[in-house]
């Protein structure tokens, strides 16, 4: 089965694995306070700028549950599209670790805007609402669309004005800059984001994501929240291995790259089938398309991928590091002949 | 340095980095639905026995925390030993995912006894009190020392006629079945324990763990209580290909017997050590002694261990799969003309 | 000043404080084994029928929150109008206690129905979402509006098809019953409600709302989710005594109707202003309009009320059991020389 | 039955009723924003000093809850008396609600010491334990024993000197002042208490307890804390006008020098009572005795009272306010003519 069902199915790269095993070498003391966390972290500083704060976690869930834990009280409210991660994938973890509440505003790609979030400010220092105090948005969002740095700029001023935090959830945050052709801090920090959910485990590593504070003050205790949140690693090390790796000679760049290119490959390719139409905008690694339903379990035989909305006969393709153009090319010759 | 601080400290086996390479071919769909895990879980069943349920987690912490939180409800109360990692070591992680309150009971060397939990029983039906549900017990306890089978039986049937259910928290359980001679069976589902973390980071793994109940009814929502608690991983084929291994051609075995025979060497040697005296008994792979002060500071200079207990100058020495006769000797040498 | 802001402004019925002052003899045991408690549960029976179990809690934030804690696992979700007082006047109280997820439906009455929730249906058994498990509505609801037998039939049918569970938030249930003209039982058990906050300090009390369970098995286990749950009251005795009166010679229905009656004059004395739209249906004891901003604070001068939506210039005008037709009137003729 | 079982079943004081009633006239704004409250926190300045909070909740079990969660995270621990209600008698709230571990202190009398807390200081930073923050301490203990001013004022100073807090779950405050013949400032704030639970209920109130925060800065968000822990009455003023009374003309005083008084004079009769043996120092409203189980048997018949600990044949008698001298008197004589 050749997967276009997601980054999550496709391995780890062979320099990822090829760090781990580099990192297999002597002893090393647990939980962090080892030569390969501290030599990792070190490489966030170039990328992010100083007073930072790294920790990584094992996975995605944890990393927006805990970097939304750690700036929150379980009064206040945090604000995302209906269609975040956030909301829809984590089983309500963030809700039973942060007590929050979570205001879904409705989105069709992903981005949410100031005037959703506005109203909510009414409530502010009303005891009998849960007080707004985090704004989250996934870069690129779940339907792989971009928000342009001037619209994260002005949510990023909105929240500030008033007080409130920005969290981005980067799962994929290296195919939005790979796309953006910008580098991290570019498309985060300068922006006005606080905290960064920065994932790498999607684009090559095996297991393994990073908090990123760009304020040391904002939650100098996450070491707590992270040991209490069941995310803090023995064999730390190998963790930090691969992101000591990820984030050597472009790593990360290359990866996200390949996949963003295979994407835009891809999309190119199937615009001349007619029976086929995209849905959301194609700025990364993912094309949201609908297609007769009869085309989509054929298809499924050979190829793994996501029915996304069965009601729609909507369907995600997702591409990742080590797709190929053959695979590319197949799967665009099978999809023009079965329809 | 030389480890003897923790098995958390010594890497990870060789065959296990070998499996996780293999595992490294092809897409795989994520979050368990491999061919990976399917394996992995299969061969839990001759192991066990049939009608077990097994969940891969991340981590020591999730596996004692959501194992508990799947068998118990808020109100409940878990009984453990003062000492016990899951009281101890996990920043509270118990208390605020299960919402339960811990009854700590003293322990000199980690096990606790029918007779310390009696009293708790009084309070069952007065709503005034956390409702005791679960006794959760250590095998090897965190100092080193074995439940006899026997110990472990009158337990379990005292917990059974109570109507309360029994985890054991197996971080280093391959050690106790090495230690004791026999099978993972006979040392907890056969005795009566109802769920157990099943370690196996500490004896060669690079991460995850198993929770193991081994009735299929005890907790058939745990899948939603597993993502919930932010343990479920995306790529699960790089945890299940590390079981795989793991329990192939005893592995498990010859590691935690080589940590053991290790520990029992050490033990012959240092008995001749006036200065030294062993505070625990020496059943699995950690020796707890006292020496004087200057000659700890010396030793750690070159050796990796902790200062257990600051206040009576005792240390802990763990060994692990990978350590050597020569380190032992030369640790043995080291302390013997430091006295 | 002269309240149409709230039933919650309007003081204790004085039938109640005598039971108060009655029940005000004696020793009683605490917490609930005292005779008045005994007695004021018994007055439930012939009200709801056979097998039910009811609790007393503090107020109707406890009601509601605890109700769905007690049939719900921390990764449920429970869906519910975005407007109702579960979602938007407990400062979070469900999801922090319970764990659970809220799926906020928008609404303009405050009603919800069967396919706005259909679509949660396609979540049950993927791990990756909240499980839906609880539909709660309100009766009438928080805009004032009833829903019919039926429709609250069509809303149960269809959860208990799907094996939820259906939750009546009856903060105002007697104003509800007064409006529908029928018993308690019929407008909630005989529908299918399967637990139901009674609430009834709106409606006449000093404190205390009541918790009833359909079904004793819904959650057996109840008393301890009230006790952890911080409300379980010592002097358990005031509580039953209001209770007890409340619910004696139809003081409860009395109450409703006058409240009923007074919105009922009062609307349809103000259907002639010209200047004043109402802008929901006027089904219990709250009116909801719109008119000039300017005489909305002319108004609140002398009138207690709340402008509801500063957006759209709506205030909320609610009557209760003390509202007399002279307080009417005058509000009536103010407004009509206001405008 | 005569009531010597607990203050808790002694009724509500006739001036309390009393003022329940001349609350009960005109409308008043909800949730808090009334004339009575807003008097009756002020009563609460020339007793405590300025730069206070107060804030009323229904009971003692959210007093002591809340109060901690408010100047906590939930990765903190709190240390307190194993015997304390905080840890044996809210099944779990304090954990439930706070997320933190409570640190339980062997106890005879209820009291704890510095001696007591100190090993817990060592883990101070170290993120695999739950980080010690307050210490909260009973006056006077669940045994009826008082704290001298020196021993409260010890703990104080070392909390303050390792930047934790200092908790006093006054239950019974009134009873400890009028017993040490000091007014409630001296016995709380001047010595270093951070957040006292005052309260009033098993003083003679029908509901109604009060959290006072001894610095504005400790808590600023408590008012959220209240509400998201289902604690924020609707009718406030039935709450604020009973603490208005008790404050007034030493209402407080006069009951709990009565309960005081009463539970002098029967410790002073049974003196001369051979089998029957009182187990804790007689400092306030309580006396716990040991005496043959057939005696107290045959008493309970007549007397409401608990038998405390079943395998040593301990009761508690305790006085209350309404308690009388004949009462005294004639249990005495039972007790006499029994054995």
């Amino acid at each position: 089965m050749i997967n276009f069902a997601s980054d999550n199915c496709s391995g780890v790269h062979p320099q990822i694995l090829e760090a781990l095993e580099e990192a297999n070498h002597n002893a090393a003391i647990a939980y962090g306070d080892d030569i390969y966390t501290e030599k990792a972290i070190k490489k966030f500083k170039p990328i992010f700028g100083d007073n930072i704060e790294v920790y990584f976690v094992y996975n995605g869930t944890a990393a927006n549950t805990l970097a939304i834990s750690g700036i929150t009280n379980s009064y206040h409210a945090i604000a995302c599209a209906e269609t975040s991660h956030l909301n829809e994938d984590e089983c309500g973890a963030p809700e039973k670790f942060s007590g929050c509440k979570l205001i879904t505003l409705p989105s069709k790609d992903g981005k949410i805007t100031i005037d959703q979030i506005e109203k909510y400010l009414f409530d502010l220092d009303f005891e009998h609402r849960s007080q707004l105090k985090v704004i989250s948005i996934t870069q690129p969002t779940e339907f792989g669309v971009l928000y342009s740095n001037e619209e994260v700029k002005t949510l990023a001023d909105f929240v500030h004005k008033n007080k409130l935090y920005l969290h981005m959830d980067g799962a994929r945050i290296a195919n939005a800059a790979a796309a953006l052709q910008q580098d991290f801090k570019s498309i985060t920090r300068d922006l006005g984001v606080d905290v960064l959910s920065f994932g790498a485990t999607k684009n090559g590593l095996m297991f393994g994501e990073a908090v990123v504070f760009f304020n040391p003050n904002l939650c100098p205790h996450f070491k707590y929240v992270r040991k209490q949140g069941m995310q803090l690693h023995s064999k730390m090390r190998y963790i930090s291995a691969q992101f000591d790796a990820y984030l050597t000679n472009d790593l990360w760049l290359k990866n996200a790259q390949k996949a963003n290119d295979m994407t835009r490959l891809f999309h190119s390719k199937i615009k001349d089938i007619s029976q086929l139409s995209v849905t959301q905008k194609v700025d990364a690694n993912a094309i949201f398309a609908t297609l007769p339903k009869k085309i989509i379990e054929k298809l499924q035989e050979e190829f793994l991928f996501y029915l996304w909305n069965p009601l729609m006969d909507e369907v995600r393709w997702m591409t990742s590091f080590n797709t190929t153009k053959e695979e590319v090319s197949l799967f665009y010759e099978r999809i023009k002949t079965s329809v």
